[in-house]
């Protein structure tokens, strides 16, 4: 059994990547069984609970950091933690947005240095104590778009795929009208809510139309959604940890 | 000790219907204590965690049903649970989106008919063994607004108090706009994404706009808010189960 980590900042980051691991690489969810206990502590300050998925051989296990706040904290836990883990994690990955970083390798790094690990550089992923660490950053994708602000984070991946199924098409007049009116570009996550009016979303939460909208394209347009992963650098990161 | 109950259809009106208790009423949150167990049962069945308040003598215990399907369910359970109770609650409060329903008052009446129930009808409100029951139908307000579908839901009334406060009123050219483009009137549910937009808010919940902008408007123009009470009816409805 090889043990895998994956590590996202908050709980729309888990409503993103869960449908896209278990939909198109055929993990299945489980029960969390030997895992130490990394929950401690106030929560803004811990991980979530642990998802663990599993396929053949492989267990992943998926936690956010409740909010970018508290990534490093998070990934500082999570090594101290692996010392108690049964069988040492072969990989893990961490994805966060990208924002301003201009290299979420070196953030990575970094965070790790001032945990009082010594990573090696490897190209484009640390090992440390024969880990592979995976820095992934959200948000990298080329975005024709006049009247959106291109702010490196998930809901840019999310306008993307929208803009690629056409959910969004039908309001271009209402996306440049909306700019005219706010007098600014609209954000990426003003996007996701022009994508809940337009697919008539009745949800509390924005994370659930993300997992909604990416679980019905897997279903109905895969071949889009490949095309999608290739383009902003997912693809990559998702076979590491998932295949 | 006074106790009084509410029973509301689901989260998004907690955090419509707290803040107005809290701020305007002077009620705090408190522990819940010598309530009985309500919670039984598969999740979608039950009543949610009790939320419990209290102000002076008065105690106001608050549910919410998780979502309208079960809301006739979770008022026959209020009912049954009332005689695990120390003390018999005065009043119990019900709160429901109007939607199609002629009359909230029959809609209560037979509820609790077909729970065994015998409710004598008051002008208003309803009587069970000493006990008022006084349902409220969220959504019955003048609203003059052509491209808005004017479903009779919370949400309207968040579009009223928004349109009142003038956060949307930026947005009029858009909101004609989108109704072109979508080919259809926009939902109450749709004006509150434009809320979002316009507001710039970025969490993940609706509700927690609702909230925020609730507890905003109380704190910097409180004249308005109870303009708001009175033309949608809740004046007299929270009066009566938080006066």
């Amino acid at each position: 059994m090889e043990t895998r980590l994956l590590l996202l900042e908050g709980r729309t980051d888990v409503s993103f990547f869960l449908p896209l691991i278990k939909e198109l690489y055929g993990f299945k969810e489980a029960k969390c069984e030997d895992l130490p206990v990394l929950e401690e502590g106030p929560k803004k300050k811990g991980l979530s609970r642990a998802i663990c998925l599993s396929k053949d051989d492989t267990r992943l296990v998926v936690w956010h950091a409740n909010g970018k706040d508290n990534l490093k904290n998070a990934l500082k836990l999570i090594f101290k933690a692996i010392e108690r883990l049964e069988d040492t994690p072969a990989i893990i990955g961490i994805a966060r947005d990208v924002d301003t970083e201009e290299s979420i390798l070196n953030w990575a790094k970094s965070t790790l240095q001032s945990g009082g690990f010594e990573p090696d550089v490897k190209d484009g992923y640390l090992m440390i104590n024969g880990i592979k660490v995976i820095p992934f950053g959200i948000g990298e994708v080329d975005f024709d778009a006049r009247d959106i602000d291109l702010k490196k984070e998930l809901e840019l991946l999310m306008a993307l795929l929208a803009k690629k199924e056409s959910s969004l098409s039908k309001l271009e007049g209402s996306i440049s009208q909306l700019r005219k009116d706010l007098g600014r570009k609209l954000t990426p996550k003003d996007i996701m809510h022009l994508l809940a009016i337009a697919r008539n979303y009745g949800g509390d939460s924005m994370s659930g139309l993300y997992r909604n909208f990416i679980e019905k394209l897997i279903r109905e347009n895969r071949e889009l959604v490949e095309e999608f992963l290739n383009e902003s650098g997912l693809k990559e990161f998702l076979n590491a940890i998932a295949r």
